[in-house]
């Protein structure tokens, strides 16, 4: 396919981030993904490491989705290996017996069980996986010394993105620091449905595995599960958390302990900020646009209108022409099924209150929401008029080029 | 907004539509839509006609439809106004007001009550109806004989529609031959829910309003709600049926009896016919796709999974590109929600088998369904494996022109 030009709303720089004890990163070429990039990512992890997962809900989930749920669900993990450039996806009998046989390759690379490594593939649908390359790819790298940056990962997992992306942050357990990273890849075929995309997230923090796991649940919720690029959920979608236990803060027992208050604040914004990084990356995005629906009966309601304003191809196609046709908006939320009041309904667009009382107000003035609609960070707000329950939802707008590069994605 | 080039899906031409009896067409140019355009339809139906509706569930319903749905529902009407160009949609108390007035300036024209005038507005969600060109309008009408054949009826309805949509019937009812006619429009925010976009569909026959709203019902369920364009509901939907009860048949008393099978036929025929145009001309449509989904557990969940393959955008972008990218079809049935055994699923395209059993076939050769894919009319058949229950819906792909219509609908 053709490359891509970079987002213009991705970050000025991938960020800073500093070395996770007890995480060894190796990159490599396997020749799965177009020639000269890599495609391939070893994770080695201490032997204290827990992990946590979630995974799409997909009927035609992946073989490594199926695969590393069952690694997860132990708690514990001593490598993760991902591939990009082939989803091992719908590719039957076959595709389990690859997904084995390449947990085997990685165990003999990183020293550990075959159950102990957590597989993640993303790419085309439908081909069987090249093991012979993935198993070539994994000798050179055990015979070489070389180490991977945060930003060879990040690029190794990635698809049609056209930056890489990465978080890191810094907390306290307690009275002890400890550090956070993840990476994350995705532009197309995102929409929230329990987990989205590939995201890898890191700590050396020591936490235990169903405490990890109660703080990616409630971490994935308001963040990866609240994006949508184009409303298709993706076959391969994944979110690991790894917790290497380097660090010396006391062992949580739960994760509703005082000590972990900062952490879990720390842990929700790395996830906001990767589940960001993916949609300013949408495919062929030239606006990022936050949802937020207020108002709603219950915060279930409050999401599905939401959703169903971020993935209208008329809403997005509208703030793509920069056209201030806020009777979408209305459009969307009549369809979504969420309880409203028309006679309450309010909408705004970039602050500027355009809709309130089921009526356009007397002072709009469309020239400023087309003022708001030039820039690239969107904001819609609605109140829906019925209970007091909000969600946030963010998303891109529809471009001539997401249909250019998924019009010949495999071409 | 710049004229559009008639959509390559187009019919050959309109259909030789015949008077029905009791049914007289007037059009005129009130100047809500763009200039030189007929923008208004009085229907006017003889004293005994009956009448059955069926309206857009979505909760942001047009002033008109909230109208219309009352009238609809008494059974019986003398005249049908549309206007295209303004939906009346989200208008408030105003709105309500404006339906209220102009049914009483189509009641004076064509010599009823106000209860008895059925309104339709397609257009633009937000703006005041002008209500004084209409009544101008009007007035020129009514002082003119001039009547309007059924082109002309059609073409004053669309609004970025590319061509005109119209299909007629004859048929029986027990010995007496009967005519049945219908105009729709749509080409955008088109997704079925209860009713889909404008239609209009007239008679000669003589049938009581229970079994005129049987019958609608009946017809709804595979025609209009089994098309979408872009997975956005109007807010406006709106499929009306008139019977004038002229013909000399016997008055059927109920759907069931025998002398109304060919008629029952007839009807969704003529429905489906009509429901079919619109999706010819969605907007930017190139190619016109079938999909079918059969083995599954329940129609509804066939339906669900066949949605799910018809809304997704980059199946659709996919078949824009003539690329035989049948993994996308494999993740829009896994997001469906519908039950599927993944070790049965069977996909083919264009009637060449693509995958069995939860693999590709060894003997699948995508040349032949790349030169499908460069036809216009597309099928897709997926088997979900678990029962015996089925769907069919109609869409339509997703191509450049529909983001170059939708970017700029307003300017």
């Amino acid at each position: 396919m053709a490359s891509l030009k970079r987002s213009a709303l991705a970050p000025k720089t991938f960020p800073k981030v500093s070395a996770i004890a007890g995480v060894a990163l190796k990159t490599a070429r396997a020749g799965i993904k177009s020639p000269g990039r890599d495609d391939l990512l070893l994770v080695t992890l201490d032997r204290a490491t827990t992990v946590a997962g979630v995974f799409t809900r997909s009927a035609t989930a992946s073989a490594p989705v199926q695969w590393s749920r069952k690694v997860a669900a132990s708690g514990k993990a001593r490598a993760i290996l991902i591939n990009s450039g082939n989803a091992n996806t719908f590719t039957g009998a076959q595709g389990v017996t690859d997904v084995r046989s390449t947990a085997g390759m990685a165990s003999r690379a990183a020293g550990c069980r075959p159950s102990d490594v957590l597989i993640a593939s993303t790419g085309v649908i439908g081909e069987p996986l090249p093991v012979n390359r993935i198993q070539n790819a994994l000798s050179r790298m055990s015979s070489s010394r070389r180490t991977a940056s945060w930003l060879d990962a990040a690029r190794a997992i990635g698809t049609t993105d056209t930056y890489p992306k990465g978080a890191t942050r810094r907390t306290f357990i307690g009275d002890t620091e400890v550090s956070l990273c993840g990476i994350a890849k995705g532009s197309g075929m995102i929409a929230p449905d329990m987990a989205t995309m590939l995201a890898f997230i890191f700590t050396d923090a020591k936490l235990p595995a169903p405490v990890l796991r109660a703080l990616l649940k409630e971490g994935i919720r308001t963040s990866f599960n609240c994006i949508t690029v184009d409303s298709d959920t993706s076959t391969s979608d994944t979110v690991l958390l790894a917790a290497t236990g380097q660090a010396a803060n006391r062992s949580p027992q739960s994760v509703s302990t005082p000590q972990l208050k900062a952490f879990r604040v720390a842990i929700k914004e790395l996830l906001t900020d990767l589940a960001i990084q993916v949609v300013r990356d949408g495919e062929g995005a030239s606006k990022f646009i936050t949802v937020d629906v207020n108002g709603a009966a219950s915060s279930a309601e409050a999401r599905k209108a939401a959703l169903a304003i971020a993935n209208s191809p008329l809403v997005k196609t509208a703030i793509a022409g920069e056209d201030a046709n806020w009777g979408r908006i209305i459009m969307a939320v009549g369809k979504s099924g969420a309880r409203l009041f028309q006679h309450r309904l309010a909408i705004s667009i970039g602050g500027i209150t355009i809709t309130d009382r089921g009526e356009r107000v007397p002072s709009y003035d469309e020239d400023e929401v087309t003022t708001h609609l030039k820039g690239t960070d969107i904001s819609i707000v609605v109140d829906l008029g019925v209970g007091r329950s909000r969600s946030r939802v963010w998303t891109c707008d529809l471009t001539h080029d997401y249909i250019r590069i998924n019009a010949d994605y495999r071409t």
